[in-house]
């Protein structure tokens, strides 16, 4: 950038601070950090700190469970990122991310009633950012990882995994996982079907695309197969990295090879998680009944308007369209759910118990236009958090 | 420790949770995380979140010192441990370190309005540590450094304050000093005196004692000396750590060597930061009008009651005697001016200007029973913190 091109856009950022009420909204930004007892007296600053403190501190170098209930760390998750894939805007940087990392924050309060804190890391390298987890995580009771890029998010979060006794989730992944398997569980029902009587098409190998195909491959979809930027992916294509490989040997039973337009003739499930745009031409070779989740932000694979052209049940990721696909139906949920049972890990089985519990709120309202709950919906967080401790008391994982 | 010993801790720890107030407050933490603003509809979540954000995010990669005034990022201190000094504790590891630092949290909202966030590492190593500390800098407007201990701490916080352009401050030593040089200005002044007609004598060599001695150095003292465990600092003893030579070099001009006890005989300052007691036999050696702070928790080296009897001005660090000499009197206000100025460093004339406006705010009520400010005058904070940034716009170390 030149110094000439780098004044005028300075110049233009400034100008929205005038006109755009987000910019209003962040000016100090969006969080504090504030205290839940009294010390306005010599006798509260003495209990919750010197000489009483140390009483407490004593008390958990002996017994160190102490620390799971008398500091605020079992209820604490340390939002971390990278900076290098923030919403569609890409590798942004630490400071710039921070913003959607605070918007993180006041939603796992709001709706979980988990305390966070957003940790933007000034280091890209996968072992820099495990060890510097790692290290900071005593303060912790749980790791939300968040808009770190493809492919390394994927051996970030399995070293951390290892190394952690705390829970460990990707949101990019695993949020999203969630709440689409709840959706298309959903959509399925309403057009007559099960997931194993599906074949779905996705298109992105990320974090979100990989997440999403393992997910319904445990859930029990009758076929899908993935597409990146070169076409599809499938067993014997050259060149893939080892994520895609087994994306290669797990995913798209029947081989398909070439484009996406081409795996999407007579599909029954398109999910986009790319922003690659899809012609209405492709979409009108889908099999009858098709279901089209179109999650790009803020520009749908394809087109709401034209999708219902053509599929019984069409979702997004937009709050303007019926069906909005997002993350806050599951992540709040998760780590409450996690945090009550004292969960050490969260494992596929607790993920897959989230999207039922998710996809069961629906009930008998299910409709076209109603698959998955809203994110406003105050059941939602309480039935995640209930179906994620339940299936860590059984799996083994849960400490109470 | 054995099985055995270990429950038999365990219960006696168990048995304090019934009997004492510390451990019912302290039950589920001290501290939250909460959002400033309000995300209770589609329209505030939109603006907050996605999409809304995204346009805050853009701005500051493109506009980095948006960052200082739409996120949290330019109030937010760190408060970093690695559980090695804690209190007089001493080395109880990072978990049963946090009830101090969620306290030191809490201090830092209720009387500086300044955000913080306990981070307890995992790691000791000093280049461990300031690597981590460089890789989270991006989320946070300030370091304090907090309870680790001497001489790794010094190196530390050398290295972080060459590598970040955040204020960072080692409370331990730079919080006791400048609260106790504004103590002994007013005591000296109490008694017709000025700090360059002091000789003083410094019992402890870790964080405060060092610190204490190089402010009060900057500040004009007449003399001082330090000892440690094996008696008097002075040039030529052998086998002196690079901090201690560096004491040796600066300080005890008089040359005095052997027992703190030597030299202690008409000194007019004892300055205890160690624990180590001093007979009352030796107290009385001391010269006439004599100015004793006995800071050592909950036990000072000599009892106030019998320090009365000799000294003209005594201060401890405890709440039930009167002249308590508390950090609290310092760190809050100290980054809340260091952040109003957007301060990159505290340098030392801004940690004097701190001390000489904590002693200003006693002015015509001087009295023996009173040489330094309650922790809970309102006007403490504001006053340290109009004198750092002040000093940081003098000291070209202001941003705004």
């Amino acid at each position: 950038m030149t110094t000439d091109s780098r004044t005028s856009r300075t110049q233009n950022a400034h100008a929205h601070l005038d006109e755009d009420p987000a910019f209003a909204l962040h000016r100090g930004g969006k969080l504090q950090v504030t205290s839940t007892v009294d010390v306005s007296d010599h006798a509260g600053l003495a209990l919750a700190y010197t000489p009483g403190v140390a009483r407490v501190c004593d008390a958990i170098a002996e017994t160190p469970e102490l620390v799971e209930t008398h500091t605020w760390k079992s209820n604490l998750v340390a939002v971390v990122t990278d900076g290098t894939a923030v919403l569609g805007l890409g590798d942004i940087g630490p400071e710039a991310s921070l913003p959607v990392m605070e918007g993180k924050s006041l939603l796992f309060k709001q709706f979980g009633g988990v305390d966070s804190v957003p940790i933007a890391l000034a280091c890209t390298d996968v072992d820099d950012i495990v060890e510097t987890v790692v290290r900071m995580a005593p303060s912790f009771g749980g790791i939300n990882l968040e808009d770190i890029a493809a492919p390394r998010c994927f051996e970030i979060e399995r070293k951390l995994r290892e190394r952690l006794d705390i829970p460990v989730f990707h949101d990019d992944q695993h949020g999203t996982a969630i709440v689409t398997v709840a959706a298309l569980h959903n959509a399925a029902r309403l057009t007559g079907r099960t997931l194993g009587d599906l074949r779905a098409v996705v298109s992105g190998a990320g974090a979100a695309g990989v997440a999403v195909t393992k997910m319904l491959l445990d859930g029990g979809i009758g076929d899908i197969a993935v597409a990146d930027s070169k076409g599809m992916i499938y067993q014997g294509r050259e060149g893939l990295t080892p994520v895609k490989q087994e994306l290669a040997d797990i995913s798209n039973r029947a081989g398909v090879r070439g484009s996406i337009e081409s795996a999407l003739v007579g599909a029954d499930v398109f999910i986009g998680l790319s922003a690659g745009e899809v012609p209405e031409t492709v979409v009108a070779t889908m099999a009858d009944n098709a279901i089209i989740f179109a999650m790009a932000n803020p520009n749908p694979e394809v087109h709401p308007d034209v999708a219902r052209k053509y599929a019984s049940v069409v979702a997004t990721g937009r709050s303007d369209f019926p069906n909005q696909i997002n993350n806050v139906l599951a992540f709040p949920g998760v780590f409450r759910g996690a945090f009550d049972a004292g969960a050490t890990d969260i494992t596929e089985n607790m993920k897959l118990a989230a999207a039922t519990a998710l996809a069961d709120l629906v009930g008998e309202d299910l409709s076209a236009d109603y698959v998955i709950p809203s994110p406003f919906d105050e059941r939602v967080a309480p039935a995640v958090a209930a179906a994620i401790a339940e299936q860590a008391r059984k799996d083994g994982v849960a400490r109470r």
